[in-house]
């Protein structure tokens, strides 16, 4: 039953169908929200054992023997940049320890940029700057860059990751500084990049020798089936290149433990590291080291990290599949959606036709179904061919995810078959 | 004995008898640090209690019903912003709620100044930017101005707070565009600005619209004796003459329960307030609201934490003692130093005769006693008369302090008879 080869009145009866069953659901008065990539209930109840893990009875230092609750320390425990440099397969000592946030730390880092430059290059206040976008992305990555007036250029994802061909040709250009992207499981496509891409991203050579890659690693261990993707470790792709200084990476356990309350890392080389903790140091004495012991007496190490993320998967691979298998039956050979099918992350992207994606979110809001923006994963909120839709399985119960899909799927139609009549 | 009434031959005699006094705690092998004002370990324990306040047996979430482990509230709980509110006798609706560090949320505010001005007006990045500097003051503050290339204006304190007639005179330079302040117990001076120094800062006029004041309330309810300071609250006096947009007020825990991981706040009016969220929109989704819930859970409200405080003041009160003692027993009479007696704060301001401070710092240090660096109490680490010691008496036990202060007086005593003869 492919819509588009369809005949108008049939196209009519089933429109009329639909919006049956669409009033039905609007007289339900629904509360559902798939907006945020927000984690559920029960993941957070996951973690709750880390809240009484201190006590007084035992020493409130680490091997660096500072006092947890006192001040110093400014980049953070050393056991906790082991867990992170393990988790993300790189050199603890090219770890840093950040707030509850890792946005935090990629702000600063932009602001850096802004107001002292890249390593001895000129600040970019008041030049023109352009970043790469790869699209459809993550909004906040956008917000940054737009908070500081940087120009947005946008590279269309694949199933490998971003066009690397337009990539390659738009860094010849001297005023773009940089790029955002999320390598794995990407917010919202949940696509990995690829060896290929990640070998390629390596050897760019950019005309801008302040070119810097904001490289995003969320979801660096959040697998949502038996079948997880891997990602290439970039550092090491680029010191055979000695291109390593091209790297920010940034990774966080606020979908580890909890979003409002976690530990954040970065990483990046001798040279870079060097320029953000003389910022550091007169930012901040110490980021929260009574946190950082707590996440450490918690999991130990890596491989209890990595435990604790199985109990994650089992909550969250119903949700995905809810989802997937709700897109399956519903939307499959109609001709009108496209949809991810990730290993892991927090999202589904779901394509429907152009032009119809804030008709669809309009028709959901209506219907009691909170999704993300229209046009949120593009920059300034504005998807070009208003197309795509980011689905955040995790945050609501299975029973409101399989009503609200429902929801979504018949808003997908209508809006589709609307298009086809016009 | 006044050493400066005395003759060569009794100086030199006196001079020998100290240096003798000298070599023998050089050769104990001390260890003693009053560089940094850091709590005592005595201190960090009396607030063991919250590392276990938090169980899963109560629900994670305030009056705001967001959940605590999760993401949303950027501005922070609203139990921790009356709880600030109370203490600093300002309106909850006034106040954001930051990570574990004041001095993150001040570095923060200069930083957006430089990239998106205040308010309306032009960025400070490129433009000849000045901020006026009380001296002796905190390096920190200097740090951050040296940072992003403010030029600083030194301003003497004197006992009722910043030289005012000069402040009032400096002012009307439009490219003077702040002042850092600490008002209460102020670091190093143990000063609290005099109603009439508060009221003059409300009654400013500068020619610079975008002229702020960090009013750095650090030590807010810090006594360390029975007699305590009193300090006019700011925006009520400033309502007065329409100037509120001109503070910005900040505070910490760091000093009531962790200096390592506490929570911090920032004050200020509706205008400035409009832009700083607008800022941290794009700069992080939340601080960490466990560690608020936490607060919040151990204190309960503002009568909780100043009852904690009367704990800290029994602590301290007999730090400040030796300290004082020491200097009245070792130094009075003497004609070569003088200090203050704070009633409240982290330090003890000591001035030696000019020329002197470096030497007094460099014999400590060779005899095991880590002060604070000459000249750190003024910008770019240069106290132009090489004066100025900061005494930090909360660190060490009461018997490294006693002996510490001992080294200390031995070593001013030996510094000034030795310009005395010079």
């Amino acid at each position: 039953m492919n819509y588009t080869l369809m005949s108008k009145q049939d196209l009519e009866n089933r429109l009329e169908l639909l919006m049956s069953r669409y009033e039905d659901f609007k007289n339900q008065n629904l509360k559902l929200n798939m907006a945020r990539g927000k984690p559920g209930d029960e993941q957070l109840a996951l973690s709750d054992g880390i809240l009484t893990v201190l006590s007084d009875d035992e020493p409130m230092c680490g091997v660096d023997k500072f006092d947890a609750r006192n001040y110093g320390l400014p980049t953070g425990m050393t056991e906790l940049k082991e867990i992170f440099a393990s988790l993300l397969g790189v050199d603890a000592k090219n770890v840093i320890i950040g707030g509850s946030s890792s946005l935090n730390m990629m702000f600063d880092y932009i602001s850096q940029c802004m107001t002292h430059g890249v390593c001895g290059n000129d600040p970019w206040f008041g030049k023109k700057v352009k970043f790469l976008c790869p699209v459809p992305g993550y909004d906040r990555h956008f917000g940054i860059l737009e908070h500081f007036g940087i120009e947005m250029i946008l590279v269309e994802m694949n199933e490998n990751g971003p066009d690397m061909d337009k990539i390659e040709e738009l860094v010849k250009d001297e005023s773009v500084k940089g790029m955002f992207c999320v390598p794995k499981y990407s917010n919202p496509t949940g696509i990995t990049f690829s060896d290929e891409t990640v070998q390629r991203i390596a050897k760019l050579s950019p005309a801008a020798k302040d070119f810097r890659i904001i490289w995003d690693n969320a979801y660096c261990i959040h697998d949502v089936t038996d079948t997880p993707d891997t990602l290439l470790e970039i550092f090491s792709e680029c010191r055979k290149y000695g291109t390593e200084d091209m790297i920010i990476e940034v990774a966080s356990f606020a979908k580890i433990t909890y979003a409002g309350a976690c530990v954040s890392a970065l990483v990046a080389s001798e040279n870079n590291l060097k320029q953000i903790e003389k910022r550091m140091f007169f930012q901040i004495i110490n980021h929260d080291k009574v946190n950082q012991l707590r996440h450490v007496r918690y999991f130990k190490d890596a491989d209890g990290v990595l435990s604790h993320m199985q109990k994650h998967k089992e909550l969250l691979a119903p949700k995905f599949s809810i989802v997937l298998n709700s897109l399956k039956d519903n939307l499959s050979d109609k001709g009108i959606a496209s949809w991810t099918n990730p290993n892991g992350g927090y999202f589904v992207s779901l394509d429907v036709p152009e032009g119809c994606a804030k008709r669809v979110v309009s028709l959901c809001k209506e219907a009691g179904l909170v999704l993300t923006g229209a046009g949120a994963t593009y920059p300034y909120g504005n998807d070009p061919f208003d197309r795509n839709i980011r689905i955040a399985p995790t945050f609501p119960s299975t029973d409101e995810l399989a009503e609200a899909m429902k929801v979504l799927c018949v808003c997908v139609e209508i809006a589709s078959i609307e298009k086809l009549l016009k």
